[in-house]
């Protein structure tokens, strides 16, 4: 398969979903649609390690089939914290030197913002963040951007439901600023009326002309929309439990809710969930909820392969 | 090499044992003995994962071998639990919804009975049972009954020695289960005189038709005997130290009782071992433990080559 | 790639440094140089176990990435104590005789000394110790020598720094038995006061001809020197804190005294460090400790090759 690869030079490490404009993201998802279903050994004899400060079982595998499915190997850790415990005080920067050694690439997943690019910063070998603490995880962005462009065909015009509280702050700040890159946007914010959007995000969705509202409850938001896009709501870290009862029934996402949802809208979560979104949803044609997982694996073969091939 | 696959549109996901008949079995070892030495890549492209909720080292790395050895790929965790944890109680179906998302075959060990059953109710790869708590092995079953089938050639016509106590009750149950599928088999249980075999394998063994007797200490069933199959008898179990005692003395294989048992009998065990079994009995040919659990790898060989080729 | 394997018959497993004559290392060192470049498929199909019953990140991560490079594949625990857990005491010869049936060759980690070699004697498949607790790690010891011999061309007539206390018995005692190999070596030993090497390696370099002495801080030993091997001392093993303060800049590697260091002498160390080397020495050409972790995988993958090939 030959594919025009616009766009690459620019890509040698993945840290931050900011580094990304529309350009690049539409090459990102056409090389990820393309290698959805490729099987081959395309990345025969590259080593992927996987190097986890703190365990995420979910995006672990998700990369690790990704580089298996593109041919490649993997080596990796789930105890990286390990590598420091014989002495005190290992740097990441040490860590990552050795390994640049033994791999190809690396997957760092880290509790540190800024992890990434610190590892960036010294590696031989192309660098790709799986979630540095509160800092990014521009893969989870990527794969939600890309659900979004599969599952409706357009991402310009569309009217997206952000649910969340402080608790998902990472990730519904990371997926506001990547669509800001699109046209013609109406974002609503579904959350308590004791959090806001971040300053930042704000800022950036004025300059780039997107409009947005923010509502309270999900019932307000699911008529006139495309996605909604809902990680649970963290009530237990509210301390009242009058109003952690109160705000639970507003951020759940039921079958009576759905009859009320377009016929063409799509729900997603990046899971895993507990109760904001009903089991009986699942089996509704609207829940991209689990093609949204396995996109995550096309993303991450699309960024292997731009970065080592 | 060409194989018939007798049985195949029949094997979809391996729950338990119940679901093989002796057909089923006869195309199983078939293949496994015409795998045993394959190493190709027939599976190339094929990813399993390995999703144990409780660490299980052996059966983990078995299956790992049988995979990379027709050429497929691994990924997994030994800390599946780590998917709930992020938000308590996501369900074993939403994490294999992801997982069918990543691999073409689900290997899932869990300490739930019934587990595999629900995991394979929701999954779109097939799912192999590898120990659901006090539920099914069914792979540990197969491997055993192999192992009867390769050392000696027939298993119709035997005289198997079941030792255990109620700490065996899943391995010595699904074993005696499988075992009532063949004809003129006679069963002797070896157990402490407070045990006795479970009512559903009584009744299974008088339905198709296989005599069996109990006896209470080894040294009675090592001389008439073609297999003797001896997992620990987990005497820590007893509170009285005297009945310990006792017990541990009647349940223990020594090169002396190896004197006993006939030329052409083979000694069995699901390993791990403690002392149960003399390590001076390792040396003697009738020891055929260790190679039982190399079959491991041929058996899981045969279902991997079987669900997915 | 044609190669001459001198030496091959010997090497069955790799449990000690002492088994190494000198000719044995030139072929090692012969076919890591030969290797270190390649990817591709010769030992397809040949899959190695890494047998931890320690973590060890680092060490476990070389191996798997030597075994990948040469188209092995991977299986492997860094729990092995787990294989006991069911039953108090499986005995490591019983888990190396089930393992030697998943795996063609086994990479065992332990913490006890001796237990490669009580592995290698009941193992159908080679076994590489990769550390048996304060006994032995010969592939570091291997590929610290084959470092010297790539940087400086040559190990014969080189004068070698040799630094640490009684927290690095092990490395540096096998370091220096491997170098009394070779041909009019100095050897300067670099400890604290309180520390002395041990009396085999004393008896072994009188035996060998290799001259030795003793000094107690780094400046003492900079200066007419080849290689400097700067394994951190352990300053908190000593209880006085004033001590603790004495030592720690006696051992430490600055930018000022690397200007006494000759222009074509290198520094090592096994890594990790934590202070003993200060991050503004990585820059100078000398520091050969990031190319010395590499040489890991060169090693390993040249044990690999003669074991298995």
């Amino acid at each position: 398969m030959a594919m025009t690869r616009p766009g690459i030079e620019r890509l040698s490490h993945v840290v931050s979903g900011r580094q990304f404009d529309r350009e690049m993201l539409e090459s990102i998802f056409a090389r990820a649609s393309a290698l959805e279903t490729v099987r081959d050994h395309r990345l025969d004899g590259r080593i992927m390690a996987a190097l986890f400060y703190e365990p995420s079982t979910r995006t672990r595998l998700s990369f690790e089939s990704a580089m298996l499915r593109l041919g490649g190997s993997v080596i990796g850790t789930e105890a990286a914290r390990q590598f420091s415990s014989a002495v005190k005080g290992e740097t990441l920067e040490d860590t990552v030197r050795v390994i640049d050694g033994y791999a190809d690439v690396i997957v760092l997943r880290h509790d540190e913002a800024g992890a990434a690019e610190r590892a960036a910063a010294v590696s031989r070998v192309p660098v790709i963040n799986a979630g540095d603490g509160p800092g990014e995880h521009p893969t989870q962005a990527l794969l939600d951007v890309y659900t979004i462009h599969m599952e409706l065909g357009r991402i310009d015009g569309l009217r997206v439901a952000l649910c969340g509280d402080m608790g998902q702050a990472r990730t519904t700040r990371s997926l506001a600023l990547m669509l800001s890159l699109y046209d013609n946007l109406h974002i609503t914010f579904v959350m308590p009326e004791t959090c806001e959007p971040s300053a930042d995000v704000i800022d950036r969705l004025r300059e780039r002309g997107v409009s947005f509202d923010i509502r309270h409850a999900l019932d307000q938001a699911i008529e006139d929309i495309d996605v909604v896009y809902l990680p649970r709501v963290q009530v237990e870290r509210y301390a009242d439990p009058a109003e952690r009862n109160r705000l639970e029934g507003r951020f759940r996402l039921t079958p009576e809710l759905m009859t009320r949802v377009p016929s063409e809208a799509i729900i997603m979560t990046p899971l895993p969930r507990r109760d904001e979104i009903d089991v009986a949803v699942d089996a509704d044609p609207r829940a991209a909820y689990f093609r949204q997982a396995r996109n995550g694996v096309a993303i991450r073969m699309a960024l292997l392969d731009m970065l080592l091939l």
